[in-house]
């Protein structure tokens, strides 16, 4: 941390912020610039850097280390690659997600994954709870869905991800799930986080809608923060001015996400853009700019899909996805798999 | 809702449309214009509109209910004033909230609200459960917290607001505060809002970071559909790309809300910008533009505190703020009460 | 500017570093800290951050000078008040701006001026070149409206504010215009600043749509850069992603310029929301959150105007306004003038 | 336009609307539905939505023709392959357009022109005039820069693109370049616009920072509104709260353009990302989206590059890059031309 002084500032002002940083732990050294004196402090305690910024005579604070440790590249330089009963997810796999926004039932699920299998996808997902925007929806069916696409998943030889919407549910989701997922809505719900770093699972962390990147990174700190280190990343769109999509979907997260951690990241491309002849181009460009992966909501019937039916492929759609990004991740040396 | 076709729609495509429409429960009237064709559907389902919009000579879809309806102003023409042990929000009422981020201690809250209430605040907030964006941070007293609150307010014939974090706590914070508020985090935490919705206390709804008013209302819908009609909206900053305060504090949500919506609206210019020296100038503006109440974070040493120290007001700092919103509010048709 | 180095940095990086920049022209100081080391950089000399950022073993680069200098509180403690005739902003003086978006017609324009010049304004604006987003729009009456509205403010003893669209045009606004005005599309437009610069007259800068405000007083900064220090910026609303308002009108950036800047900021609240109803509560927002004036949208017949008639009050609307924003000054130790 | 009436609406009010709307020129029909009465709006007169809303009685003003018309996939469904001296832009054509930021000397746009062709780049980028954030940078060449990239181009038999910045230099770019460009900065700048849209050239649109693609069209429709329909557009990225990217690069205004209109659009990731090593990931991504070019910042000397040297690849990156997209673009059913 750097606090820089005001030009006016005085010695006293110096020296008063000088000990204010020392009484809080830190070490701290002075730099006398032309306009500006700098003075550094020395080390890892935790402050709120408003705390400093509101002395007398301090011009700005400057953050030097970032806030996540664990989820940084500098503490862990090759890429995390988190194998899923043999899928995997980083270095140079790529990982394909397909399924359902909402278990509907058991002929749903098992015509969509006997399709889905046959394709090549080895990753099922499909949600149990889905409390939606509008109180007067579809909520889900809850464990009676685990069940479906967990008996699903066994007999097509598929691993199931599944979102996990609150702690009550966590112990549910371990017994019938192979993969957690926390949606964007729930990134910064540090109760969740907390609760989920105790378990050893792998998890997808979805991005908030308004999260920076950073933030995003914090959030994948707390589930890194009890040792288990299998947290994959997913963008899925952030929230801007542009209406002609639902979000923007941040393709820049990905090269930049390599460069700050170690952490795969996967594109789910149907809620990023939220309407379904964008899904493809997107997933591509996903592919392309790198992605471990793409989650793609897929039904055999979007038109009577009990939720967000007009951002789900039809699986023969899917199937020209699958081949079209099959094609494309070898010219960057990575591998669907 | 109105499909509107386009202009190169044939009559099949058309026909198509009004039957997948009617087929949903509703009736329907076409209108013919000189590029389009309009098809007006008239009901009251439930349907996801991109269900529609991704049809053959579909151009787009137009909604024309909002989904909120209890919320709306227009199944309740006469404002919400919410009445907490006599304090009352909405009308021509303003309610001033303040109080520390986090409950510390006994003698923290009780020199804090000594000199809280003599300036003539009614309302005491105080934090109990502190997730914070690092898991390296101060938690929370947790229900210890609320018995000070609770003793404290009691002391100063106070009335008590704090914030619930997850469904698990309701029954502490029904025992112990009269007035129950959700973060801007938990906005959409759906399963949360359910389970509000069924107890009988005022809810403080904080608007989230990237949430349009109208998902904002969509929340408050949840709230009221159990008959719990005391809910009190918090605007509180919202996401843009200005980096020189933490969000940009939307004032104008104040008028934009009387308009849409009965329910009260406050401000928190503490969260809203993140600076101390920002508080005062976005209090006397929120209730210029006709906020029903204030909520403020007040430390009798913000230095020490805890958490957020640099946005908290010293009790002397608070004073001026009150007397000058004191003055403010007979302008404008209402009084601080 | 400060070169933290990355925690994995060698000596040789460290010192390459330092030899890049001594290069540039700066003074050098190195602090080494437990995790990283610091590169303090010491001088005036202009440089593109990212040269440096890219070199190997840096981490990040931290500006610790902001890049206006003239436009800054550092510079000049005391704040600028501009005085246009007699008519001041700035200080503890409020200006109030208002006439209609175009100028139309003599008659259009006497009606208004003389409404408002009875009820107390000072300062006439309006459009005489408009282009607008579409291309088959009124595009303004050009030099015959600058000859009408400057007779008609002549008549009525009041000041002229108008926009100035291109350099071409400068010339014409100085003959006729008190104040010139620069639109929010134009804040960046780096030519027309510099031919600007060089005038004597007033000017008044929005905010553009997008700007953060460190680049809007870059551009004050542009205009400042010749000797004239009469500007006045004028914040308009920010892009969100919020619908329910045109724009947001960013009220935070008053205190925030009051803090960076010496100049004054006026308000333009027509602009900023877009519909009739939200001006008169976001007029007297923004004065009570110190505004030094307030420019408003006036046309004695909204219904007829041929450019942002909804967002324009009756004269009879206007005196109300003007009236709450007179009564509320002076409890911000300020005055209409 | 449909107007949708109140609840509340009296059968006076709807009348009220219906005559406002006669008079304005348009055809009415009426829709009596459960809760709302909607009014349509029938005609192609041009009328500011808000005139509308204001009237009482009335909820909300639907838009349904787009304002855009030349520039929409309905006016022109096939794709506009734009070709400049045989380099095509659109349809199955991508076209590489590299270059430096700035022209700096005719040694460094001969060497980087000899390098760019060898690769198989055909047109030549570089910019003349530079206005910059601070008045205090390089500023260009002027004339003087045309005439070197016009001399180095026809060397090496590429064509030329540079960026004009007000329209006193139209007719200095129509004599020395193949393509003008508009910047982002320029994108709603309407006398340039207008200007430019009575000459023969063809013309690169580039997206304002916080621009919607809707907005964008608009633009493009004032350039097409002379009959000039050689119009590519060219994302850059846009404003959003992300801090890790200057801007984020919205990869899918390329399938929403594709769907909207029939204009070919290509990406610029040196602009959209800021830094080097985010560019080629970007690159391919863009063109795996469905992009009709790539626009990419090439220095032979990026550390010595006077304008944005830090986005700037060297020759041999840029190969890399080429050669990557070279790969793609047939995945696609496109070709690089």
């Amino acid at each position: 941390m750097l606090i820089v002084m005001k030009p006016t500032a005085t010695e006293d002002q110096i020296e008063e912020a000088v000990e204010f940083i020392k009484a809080k732990g830190f070490d701290t050294h002075i730099s006398k610039g032309d306009i500006h004196t700098v003075i550094g402090a020395v080390g890892d305690k935790s402050i709120d850097m408003r705390d400093v910024e509101i002395l007398d005579g301090v011009d700005n604070i400057i953050k030097i280390s970032t806030s996540y440790k664990l989820a940084s590249r500098a503490f862990k330089q090759d890429d995390t690659v988190v194998d899923v009963n043999g899928v995997k997810f980083g270095g140079e796999y790529c990982a394909m997600i397909a399924g359902p926004c909402t278990i509907e039932s058991y002929e749903q699920m098992d015509e969509t994954a006997k399709q889905l299998a046959a394709i090549g996808v080895r990753v099922l997902r499909g949600g149990a709870f889905k409390p939606r925007t509008s109180p007067y929806s579809f909520q889900g069916l809850g464990e009676e869905g685990l069940k479906i696409i967990r008996e699903v998943a066994d007999k097509y030889n598929m691993v199931v991800a599944s979102e996990v919407m609150e702690s009550s549910q966590i112990d549910l989701f371990v017994e019938y799930s192979d993969i957690l997922q926390v949606g964007a809505r729930n990134m910064q719900n540090f109760n969740l986080l907390r609760d989920l770093s105790y378990i050893k699972k792998p998890i997808i962390l979805k991005r908030g809608l308004s999260s920076t990147i950073e933030e995003w990174l914090m959030s994948a700190e707390y589930l890194l923060s009890d040792g288990n280190g299998d947290i994959i990343l997913c963008e899925r769109g952030i929230r801007t001015f542009e209406r002609a999509t639902r979000n923007t979907l941040d393709i820049s997260a990905i090269p930049v996400i390599k460069k700050l951690s170690h952490l795969p990241i996967i594109i789910d491309p149907s809620h990023g853009t939220g309407l379904r002849d964008k899904v493809l181009p997107m997933s591509r460009a996903s592919i392309a700019a790198g992605a471990d992966g793409i989650m793609i909501e897929v039904h055999h019937n979007p038109v009577k899909a009990l939720c967000d039916g007009p951002q789900s492929l039809l699986p023969k759609d899917y199937e020209k996805l699958f081949n079209d990004v099959k094609a494309i991740a070898p010219l960057i040396g990575k591998q669907i798999n």
